[in-house]
């Protein structure tokens, strides 16, 4: 699988660090963190210093246990909290983690909601967190409710959900579907972290100016104050992967906080009570609204190129002249019309105008039912 | 006409509303603004509901008439101010507008300065707007002036001055002179709105690089503190035609406060009081300056670049050297030779230096005098 | 030598202004700025109007000697501070400029230190300016030390210092030197100014986007806060010469206030006094760094472009994952992988990764002896 072996599949049943009396004072069905994950098995009574060496803390957050594997170098060990870990005090505990590693498969889940054409877009988020909440049970909700949304209407794409492990989920993905991805793909969005109330992230594609990209500044530039474009970096979530140099795809990442980017992050404290409902309802709209710009994009050539067409004489521009609140649909059509000249796609002219796309593409409708408008070839 | 048909051309010679008495309440001969631009002819007696439902006002500027027109949907009204708006209490009004709607002629005007070459400069002013100052007697007047000032200097290029009904009147000279624009119209500026106080806005042309475009930076910038340079947008005065898409003209508009920016826009406020003479004297002599650099603008090659020619043999430079005031002219002079590769204009350089062009232009000229320049093929 | 003829050879023994007691009130044994550089003998008494029609002083810095020459129009002058201008009270003074002014040579040094291959790299100072010490002393000693560093160093580049008089002496030596400055010369660097505690400026080149304007702005930018970068201007040192359109060099300037940039600027002020170990030291470790970029610059490919290639079983990856902490090396690998397309030099990766040029470079040595990049033709 390019230049990676899958490694075994991990079960894990139970796990326990239990004291002189018996008391489980680390229990993994209380908290699924508690474990390393990847744990080789392991049983035995160990003094506490020995344990203490596979002991893995947050001493500035003496409550939260980290979250922590070991994917690729066979050890165990436990997660605990500060105050688990300082109260190891008695001499000895006995320890057990059992866990089997062996033969298996790497399983991803995809969902394809077909579309007019079989040009995708993919929505890829990863599953590989236990119990964390924002990072990423948020992406995964978030894509479900996507995906269900698309099936209700038309589209000119098909939208593709992966749902897979991180890193080692999109490398599977990628070198099962190579020829797909580098033929079919027309865009696509990374969804992690998206339902906590910070301000919205879009991480740009490594190409920076795919139509992704454009339709993500359009939209969290009009729609949601306080955003941020950041610039492709080869760090984050699995863009790692499908922007890598021999893909390049056309992927961005839509996040609200970010990896790192919250004090609960890779952390116990990142639970349920971090995601809030119109948080993720406003990532839903977004996201929908990105892709009702990639659906609705296109590129057009004026019929009327000089001067303006008589807008009025087809019911298109207001009777009465010299107001100064001149209607958006009318600026939008000014717009479209102007800038038709078949370098700019109708995303490029809602960036230039600053207006919704829905604007834009309204006023390109009216234009092609008016016959000012052709699509170009 | 391209997409348009000239509409029937209007006259109008009264129009009021009577009340009872006989009285005129609303009277086009004390101020033209009364009557919606454009309206057909009428005479009645109506109650004073029905009368309303053809009447314009300003609410939030009870002391305004405002300006509207119709000019491509028959029907009539009155503008008033809203103090005669709610003064309309008597159950009935007698009503007229003695216009009339028939054949004519759309006219305009065009003023040529000639100049050495057959290559164009065009300046168009609208004049369409009754009895509004700043919107746009302020932009008809600079016009005057220049063409005037034009008239008794040697000019490299020809300017032709087109004053013209907004938008119908653009698009009747462009229709009638389609070739010569495409071939002629080297570089134009549209005036608007420059007589009030604002600092100045220029508007680029759709192009946005063009010459007249850097002209405009580069002499707002050192000259005009507080400047505004805005790219284009389809919306304005008549560069919506002359940048139309089937033309791309280089022509951009240059303004103080521009369309809706100031809040006596489009009403009866818009009257001489608004207008300065300092400040219609600031706009002139910008205008001229930015004239002044396109007359004067030209690609050269440095004769000697290897390294600087020794200036101060051929009188050039300081003879007293560790000075820390090294004149302008000489920096002028060094950046003149090293940027003369053949692929800077002047105004490129003078926007490199930061300098005034004729700071530039003199040193270039020092410099070909001395044989250090040539022109570039 | 180009458009320049070496002026004759310039020396001067003594120079005094006598008053009637026969008291030398000014002294070239005292201050050797009190000579008008380049001054012509002459010996005489002249009155005190008329002998102070050849003197120079800084009446806004009474204390302070300045710095003038006349190198190219024969005359004879003394500079002075205020203090002694205004004690110029008798009615005649003595007067004796002890100079000769004939045939002689222009002397310029150089200091080769030879690298691996021809190419080579130009560190030039001005050596011109008397008693003056950031501007330029600074500047001879940084060079000298860096010379002194790389004669330790096996490098790529060979370095080439070159210690001349400004302008004349950069002219002498490229006229010289002209073929071999347009095929070896790959970088380089004027140093000037680099002993005093003002931040860091960096003048581009006139490409602007040189490897070494590069690898300034990176070095500069992540070691040395509150440095700016300049774009080129055709004033200053003797990037000047190196930088006219026939040479167009890519040699930068480095200095810390630059000229004109300090009050003490061409006086008798600009003394040791003004100049600070620690920050000619900073200078020195700035500018290696710089070299350093230079000489460990390269262009790879990454040879597993499809998805991130598995870097922890080759050991260069955290076992552990799930930290917030990412080690320095594996992000800067991740930025050399990705960007290895052949389009991105490693300066240009660490630039986008905001990463010092080591980390980069130590990266690229990891992937390579992993056989994940390999040289791109």
């Amino acid at each position: 699988m390019f230049d990676w072996t899958i490694p075994d599949e991990w079960s894990i049943r139970d796990a326990w660090i239990k004291n002189a009396a018996g008391e489980r004072v680390v229990d993994f069905r209380e908290h699924n963190l508690h474990v390393l994950g990847y744990s080789e098995p392991f049983q035995g009574r160990l003094s506490a210093e020995d344990l203490k060496a596979h002991c893995y803390t947050l001493p500035d957050h003496p409550d939260r246990i980290p979250y922590r594997t070991s994917y690729y170098k066979r050890q165990w060990g436990f997660c605990l909290t500060q105050h688990q870990y300082d109260a190891l005090t008695e001499p000895e505990y006995d320890v057990c983690i059992d866990s089997t590693l062996g033969p298996g498969v790497l399983d991803y889940a995809q969902c394809v909601v077909p579309g007019a054409t079989s040009d995708e877009v993919i929505v890829s988020a990863h599953v590989c967190h236990p119990s964390l909440a924002n990072d990423n049970l948020s992406g995964i909700t978030l894509a479900m409710q996507l995906a269900r949304a698309l099936t209700d209407i038309e589209t000119r794409y098909t939208y593709r959900f992966i749902f897979a492990p991180g890193t080692i989920g999109a490398i599977a993905w990628l070198s099962e579907h190579q020829a797909q991805a580098k033929e079919r793909v027309r865009h696509g969005l990374i969804l992690a972290c998206v339902g906590d109330t910070a301000p919205f992230t879009y991480k740009q594609s490594r190409r920076g100016d795919a139509p992704v990209d454009r339709a993500a500044s359009l939209v969290l530039g009009l729609h949601a104050e306080g955003s941020t474009i950041k610039p492709f970096s080869p760090y984050g979530y699995d863009e790692r992967q499908y922007c890598s140099p021999g893909f390049d795809l056309p992927v961005g990442c839509f996040m609200r906080s970010g990896p790192g980017g919250y004090p609960e992050y890779h952390t116990s404290g990142d639970n349920l009570g971090l995601l809030r409902p119109h948080a993720l309802g406003e990532s839903f709209t977004n996201a929908l609204r990105i892709f009702e710009a990639l659906e609705g994009d296109g590129t057009y050539l004026n019929t009327n190129p000089h001067c303006e067409p008589q807008l009025g004489k087809r019911g298109l521009y207001s009777a009465v002249g010299g107001r100064t609140d001149t209607r958006a649909v009318e600026m939008a059509m000014l717009w479209v019309l102007n800038y038709s000249d078949g370098g700019n796609s109708l995303i490029d002219i809602a960036l230039r105008a600053q207006l919704p796309f829905a604007a834009i593409r309204a006023a390109a409708d009216a234009l092609l039912d008016a016959g000012l408008l052709v699509a170009a070839e």
